[in-house]
């Protein structure tokens, strides 16, 4: 029983290095993107507070900060932005700290990215003046916390992949999230799948796969 | 520290009695049943096997029989039916049960009452074509499992009390009703309020009382 | 498959402009606000900081604070009160601040309201001496934490719509509220519909809504 | 570190011996009963199917099979029953089954015993009309599924210790009595304590404790 | 359907007012026990932070604060102390605030008390050595967080009524207090009721009521 | 506010029309079954009984059997197989009904499918023997029960969309397919995307999406 | 990145090949014994029915049942048994089955096992007489249901790895072995590890393990 | 029924005092190590924050603080290092906590122990990389957060028992521990055993018993 495997991270070229800040110190976070910003790569760095860019800034200028998605991105390459795009739907203001992690991966990955956002299912006939744009796109990602009824909506009225991002956004019963995660795996529409709560940098990963597929 | 009170359940005229049969024996059923009808009153027995209705038909004649929604009437007086409706709405065909039996409901409480089925979300035209009707209620009941969106989107809709019935219908996460009820607790639209998991009764027990308010 | 839909939001005269301001910013709150006073309609805005009604009372000096319910209101029009009541029923001094947001949003929808506070069923004797104004009113919505057994007393008590609030209030087993949702979705009396736990702002909603049918 | 320790079970005197029958077969039922019996000791078993009773009966003529309790008692030594009594309060006839097997533990073990039914809260009145029964009592059981309210408003109306049983009777959110459970943990009323779902043998068995105190 | 009540609160002699501290202002607190107080009752009050203590002090001097079981008693009248006396067995001194919660709270009811600490079953003969002392109470409370193994144990060496309080003490999947919880809840021994997690004073309450019956 | 709106599943061209046996009676599926079938369409029917088959078999010939996926497929149109294929991974063989049911969907909707079976990570080594056909597919569904690690495993070693699969095999605290679904919900492995317990039919859906893509 | 990897599995001597029989059919499991045997390997099939025994006793003559474990041995090559032993140590005879289980497994592995069962802490004195027994073992298996906790017992008892098994023994809040895990988790003891739920099949495999070490 | 019984822990010789820091004062943690660094025996205290080491320092100098896994370790008396090692092996950089705790418990227990961290399944070919060191231990500790797939795949590739500890990182549906504790469990290779969530000490604690067996 001998086996021999490869591992294809190191084969990818383009891939930007991904660090996940939650849980690390600031210099373990400074020394980090440092180290990869040395290596001439991009870097995308999650769920990183303020006070952690203050001090990569110092150490890699060309550092950017998206305050509302918590990233650092470097951008020491740049990729040709695809030409079919990936839709990011959104029910509410609350959510738009998900939609902007899910942004920014998205586009550090080389994406053309349109952002829908405010078109919760309480009033919609928001959704519905966007359904062209979102139909356009090659595929969708939906962002939603408390009932999360929008990714059934979507997913019932458009013909691509939906990939639906519950968010801990509520009160109560919607227990950080589990309300809007449950209503996602149980959407009656086909062609809805989804990942963990809050989580928009997998969604927008899974997202930018699918968008360049050929 | 003395207080008196009354039982306002005694005072209330033309309501019928309601039976839960649910753990009770065939016998305990047919006792009551008869009993109640011997005394002219309109009977309502809710979760009734058709074992249970062939052992009540022969003491009971008249007593009426819904196999999907497992109740069992027996209209004693006639009360005279409501102007104003209570609109059912339910999503698929799987959620009849819980329709028949708010529906057999809400009919002995004396209520004209509409029902709107298989307007599901995952094609949302099919609701949209009965949105009329649907306005047009006093008071409206949506029934549905799954992941529960459907309370949402009608609740976004229509301008008029919405009470939200979970079904247990689904599989896996569904967890047996929990997904359409966090849903429909969650809900972003105002004016939804809901009952237990397959509670057709209830829901329908609550709207005949605020379609009967003057 | 086509379908043309409106949206009744649009269409509804003197409806207050809701502002749910948890995850909000002080300024996004401020902003919205004003922006709602400057089109001269009714505001409310739930969840709302004191230093957010701090920001906003600089820029619109007619609005008004309830410290305990978290409310902000500003009332552009003057609508005339409903004759028939709402009547608010709680547990414990710890239900209050779910009380007075049920209380701000029934009152700025219009609606008389009467609160009956502090009539848990430790002593139920206080309940008893308070039926008469309860039972007067057209709608009851009753708010109770720990194990919410209020809402089944009251719904045996009267003979109208009970709009159940389980309230976090309690410890332990007491699960945030989830023990007294679980009470009132299981309540043995008839005509208790129930919203999510705290959300004194839904109860008051679907009550008025009730309260002012005809 | 040495220590002495004697077992209590062993030095008791008129205690009956206890046989748990869930998960066991109906011969090991048969030899255990039988055998006790030989040693002239008053036996229970719960939990028992008729049809272990059959077997039970055909070797041990003096059992006793309550159905709806499903006990089997053998009496070989009669204690002299309490002056005092343990009243046994109980919400709907689906939680008798529960009663019984608490009755029965209560009076092989030498306790008289009161069985007040039918007096859930949804009709509050028929529970006060029997206060004088309960607040008789040494020690009060109340059995109670769905919200188990019951215990609360027993609670707050009795000066006695309140041993409550939650019962799996519901549905949906009941969910086989935990529902119950945790209204009963979270009872606003002083003096009650909780035993687990269905536990009728451990409600009565603590009872008979504290009512043969003194 | 008529009914007369009183309640019994108003007519017990000599029990004690209780505050529940949590979720009330230090000013709603020294209001309540400066009139509580003024009437000469004996009052406790439970879930009191120090802070509101040094509030209370100024008002009324003769407050007494435990700051491990954070209760202030105010002892206006002496009930003559039990002869009979309540076991309060701990497993671990991270379980010692409930024990003073327990032990102050059946102080204040009038009660001899014995506290046996340390006792946690991991060194099982440290609670062998303190049997004899558990075997004269009356009636036992068991305090025990993590695994809550103790009360299974203590439960089956006594022949008395055992009261077991799970505590929220432990980490990971002790799940604040639950795992003990369902431990006391299954207990294979008899004799053993269970309240809410962390609630000392409703254990003391209960077993007061026990160790005062005659 | 008006909207104007279609449905998208009108006007697909070739998709199967899909009946969910769960629920339904024997004579609603087969006449479901055989009025599609008059249409001309493709027919997919999933969770159906053996029985349902049989009696579907006589009035519609051309239907077949998948028994361990339980599905009916009528196939009256035929699409042009896909050149690029889906990968279904799956861990044991008691996957198996699942993979089938996401087999049978995929081939329906005209994908070219490859089915790598009985390769969980417990003998990592039959894996990475197959990781060559793994790798070459444009989408993965993986299919697994228990812990489900496997999702981890294959989505650390492709670089494509893998659509993961919880199923509900296992026992204890498998919960019926909880543990697999956190598993794969919070895989470390980027690019993994997540369907109901048990929902092959879901899985292949979006897998079909993403495979037909241009 | 290229690594090499072998299977330990495959050069693993005098090991048997275990079947798990849950979820496959009776034809699967025999075909399977059948061909293990053939290759003169021991074989334990777990979770195996009567029904699965009777078909694979037609083909494989030397199979062996064992009723209360569920299990099927075909001994080809007979290991020498250890000179130390593994303890298999249990609360009631409920747990029986899965201790039957451990006991196959580990004697399939060749390890000498010494069982002491029905020594569950209410009796506690029942499980001191057997303690030089199970403290002259190597390593320790606890088997107990309901609230588990003779797992804590006997961890605070012996200066040997224990391995506990939650059994699904118990009702109500048991939750089919979810008190008895949680318990055993928490253990206050150190060295307690737990296994899956009923999962004697891998205590024993541990176990046997951590016997045959040098 | 009397039995003795003496308890092992005053028997064992050379073992370290443990202190568990959470929920004590700095003035009891100091109290008590300075009181056991008297009596000359190793101390090892957990949970212990920086804080506390810097009082226990000033009255005793040895003490030796692990600022990341929170240990404070005093060595008054030196074990011989065993030949045979225990190996720790982690997924992430934010396991390292209880991978330190893990290691300083082994290490005061007298354990050689190797430590190879970062080898999450994400990237398994470091993993295999580092097989050979890891296959070399007598016992392995696997240290893993998210999903905690890694367990299972050590437990399929190595033939010694495996301790998995679950840690509480991760988000979501992580849920502070709960997906990799069921990960571990369910593990589908044999030998695996798993400890409460974070629990380095505990699984450190049974790998030594078992590295030090003989
Ligand atoms: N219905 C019951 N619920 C809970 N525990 C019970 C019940 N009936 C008997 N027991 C307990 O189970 C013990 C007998 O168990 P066993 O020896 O397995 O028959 C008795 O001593 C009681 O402590
Ligand atoms: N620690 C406690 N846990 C549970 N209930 C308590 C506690 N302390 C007081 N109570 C109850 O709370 C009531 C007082 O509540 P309140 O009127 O809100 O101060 C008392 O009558 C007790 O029944
Ligand atoms: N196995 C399945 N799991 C989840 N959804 C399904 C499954 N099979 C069919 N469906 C969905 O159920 C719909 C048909 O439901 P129905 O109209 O009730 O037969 C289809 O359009 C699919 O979206
Ligand atoms: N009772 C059991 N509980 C858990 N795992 C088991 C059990 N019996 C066997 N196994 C595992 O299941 C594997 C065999 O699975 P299978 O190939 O599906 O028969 C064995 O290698 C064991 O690791
Ligand atoms: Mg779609
Ligand atoms: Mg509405
Ligand atoms: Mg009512
Ligand atoms: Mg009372
Ligand atoms: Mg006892
Ligand atoms: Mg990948
Ligand atoms: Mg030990
Ligand atoms: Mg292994």
């Amino acid at each position: 029983g001998f086996a021999m495997i490869d591992n294809h991270r190191e084969l990818r070229v383009g891939y930007p290095e991904v660090v996940y800040c939650e849980g690390k110190t600031v210099d373990q976070v400074t020394d980090i993107v440092e180290h990869l910003n040395s290596k001439k790569v991009n870097v995308l760095a999650t769920r990183a507070s303020y006070h952690m860019y203050e001090a990569v800034i110092k150490r890699v200028p060309s550092a950017v900060y998206n305050p509302l998605g918590k990233t650092i991105v470097v951008q020491n390459k740049k990729k040709k932005e695809t030409e079919s795009y990936i839709a990011i739907v959104a029910a509410g203001t609350s959510d738009l700290p998900v939609v902007e992690e899910a942004f920014e991966t998205a586009r550090i990955l080389g994406n053309r990215v349109e952002k829908i956002v405010d078109v919760g299912v309480a009033g919609i006939h928001r959704l519905f003046s966007k359904m062209d744009l979102i139909r356009g796109a090659k595929v969708v990602v939906v962002v939603a916390g408390m009932e999360g009824a929008l990714a059934s909506v979507v997913g019932g009225l458009v013909d691509k992949p939906v990939i639906a991002v519950p968010t801990s956004v509520g009160y109560g019963t919607s227990f950080n999230g589990i309300s809007a995660l449950l209503t996602m795996l149980n959407s009656c529409a086909s062609g809805v799948t989804v990942v963990n709560i809050d989580n928009g940098f997998g969604a927008a990963y899974s997202a930018s796969m699918i968008n360049q597929l050929d």
